[in-house]
């Protein structure tokens, strides 16, 4: 059975992109690549809202994040990571990897930082050079809603701004020169529907000036730069990666039209949330901190979350995921990102019914499966496949 | 027209590799990739002969050739790296990048480093802790005919051994444990007929011993090393490039079977010579060095390299590949990777034989095609499509 993904990335890419991957080989120094380098480039700004310089990384997110350090972190270099789940963690870890100085505070579990907090944290640390934050932390399920103002004020002080925006890019804005972001990282297997294996980067003319003699080469803003000029990257790419990342940012920006897009996972999320409500299940995150991409909960009182998961798997071949290090079996996580339709989210929510019913747990199904109806009438799938 | 690919790198992919990439996707922390990658890593330790350790890296070669540095090279690591072309220059600037000690010799055009060069080095450097060679170096078609005893002087002196195979493993043998390679490094665009996008790295027991706590996350070998052990990676991996690469290696490896795989190449590559010399192309390399995977020559003592090359380009869509760097203008170099067929290769020599009539040269060219005509004969393409 092929599976349903509803786990946060990868995602469920949809055939028309998948064979889109399915071309014959071509040169890399040639001008059919500096065409497809091109239009990918053209969309990414596009979904950036960005006039920035923006690379392509044949690396997955994680990738990308250690391109961002490598580029502008050095020995003794004091960067703000607010810590609010795994992935901001990982993100401190590989800024002291880096030789950084590591200035952070850790939320409470379900909630992050708001932009007093940020304030505070630059007021303590005046000597800070970059804030380093995630957007979406998909871990707990966090999602900073200011991200914006964030940015605003660390900018205001002089701050570079970095933001890890791989799980949201694509589910909810982002607005990068609006918004004062530096740099700012993207992964392709998340809220895009395309299949892992390439990150984007978008760069300020203030980082890139900043990011030269750095200790690396794989990821060097300032080779990306002198090929980009030539719509070339200084190694070989993932070549079917960037047809199929074209083909789905097409359909997203071309054919659906962003601004749909985005208020489709918004109304999927609603259902999500409030169909789960319905049947019991507990929201794990702050309410002023949920995320849209990433529906986190503390699962069913009468059903432990590994017991779902697994059965969801075994029965289904529908994914979702546990909670990540101390949260592992705390928490159940639902993907809410990219070519998701109603009927995959109808199947969830009477697959989620079903195994509970198995283990005598009887809950309001009916209205369950009802909001998802109301939501599919109003905002219809607008993609064939 | 579709091109017909000569480059050394990307090659051709069969379009059963390429349909490959096609699946619906999974999740990769869940049974069906833990499945996948053991099968691509039964297939790549088959391959190199080895049974160290193998990670699977998303990223292309020159991310594998990073992450070797990343994780044994520290300030002031002292490394041997013979120059013997833009590939092995490249490792040198990269060892430096690193903070490390380069020694360095570098080779007369066309030719490369033999063992008593490498047993002279390490004499006159017995403080050197690694040698960093290049196999194949793709930039002057220089290729290193007793690399095996090369790494055995190495070994033999106490020094770690790091390959550069990534432009021709699956094209001559690889035998890392009985070569003593500590790091062999290769990738899946060149002579595995794979699209670009993935590395390949064997790692040694003593060498992940010594690459703890290094420079490097995204390229941690002991972060590899902690997910192999449950047939994953540590980072989302580039899914789709998995099922190509285990597809093809299907096919090198059970259906032709690799010992006839490996003759193609050098039956090939014979061909490529010979006819070329018959047409009055001048070898670039010195015989001792001429690589099987990657035809290099001075080209036509009439027609200026770049001509050839956009004019095989332009007019039938076959890609050859002009130098690199001092020698850009100077020579062309045909790639002989993968799955080219002898009807790609009469191809190939048909249309130079058409171009050099067309600018009023004549060479013998019955007598060339007769050449690719024997070969054609005496070792049949054995797969379809």
């Amino acid at each position: 059975m092929d599976p349903l993904l509803f786990t946060p990335g990868p995602t469920n890419v949809p055939y028309r992109v998948l064979k889109a991957m399915a071309k014959p080989m071509i040169t890399h120094r040639g001008a059919t690549f500096r065409s497809l380098y091109s239009s990918v480039e053209d969309k990414i700004k596009q979904l950036l809202d960005t006039e920035n310089e923006v690379f392509l990384l044949t690396a997955s997110g994680t990738g990308g994040v250690e391109a961002a350090i490598a580029n502008l972190v050095k020995k003794g270099t004091k960067v703000i990571v607010p810590i609010f789940g795994t992935f901001s963690e990982r993100i401190a870890n590989a800024v002291k990897t880096y030789g950084g100085e590591v200035i952070t505070r850790k939320y409470k579990e379900g909630t992050g930082p708001v932009k007093e907090d940020i304030a505070a944290l630059i007021d303590e640390h005046l000597n800070a050079e970059i804030l380093f934050i995630v957007y979406n932390d998909t871990s707990p399920g966090v999602m900073l809603k200011d991200i914006d103002q964030i940015c605003k004020i660390a900018k205001d002080n002089g701050l570079i701004t970095i933001v890890d925006g791989i799980s949201i890019v694509g589910g909810a804005p982002v607005h990068v020169d609006a918004w004062n972001i530096d740099v700012f990282i993207g992964a392709t297997q998340k809220c895009l529907g395309t299949p892992p294996g390439l990150s984007f980067i978008s760069v300020s003319r203030e980082v890139l000036e900043k990011s030269k003699n750095i200790n690396t080469i794989y990821f060097s803003f300032e080779l990306f730069k002198k090929f980009a000029e030539k719509r070339e990257t200084p190694f070989t790419p993932a070549i079917p990666l960037f047809y199929a990342l074209d083909e789905a940012l097409k359909i997203i920006l071309s054919e659906i039209g962003y601004k749909r897009w985005l208020e489709l996972h918004e109304r999927r999320a609603e259902a999500l949330y409030k169909s789960l409500e319905v049947m019991n299940f507990i929201p794990f995150v702050h309410e002023n901190f949920r995320s849209v991409v990433v529906i986190s909960t503390s699962g069913h009182p009468s059903l432990e979350c590994p017991a779902l998961k697994s059965e969801l798997e075994k029965k289904y071949a529908i994914n979702i995921s546990g909670g990540l290090g101390e949260l592992k079996n705390k928490i159940i996580r639902v993907g809410n990102m990219g070519f998701l339709t109603w009927r995959d989210i109808l199947t969830l929510i009477a697959a989620i019914a079903e195994i509970l019913l198995e283990h005598g747990i009887e809950e309001d199904v009916s209205k369950a499966l009802g909001i998802i109806g109301n939501y599919a009438a109003k905002t219809p799938i607008p993609w064939d496949g």
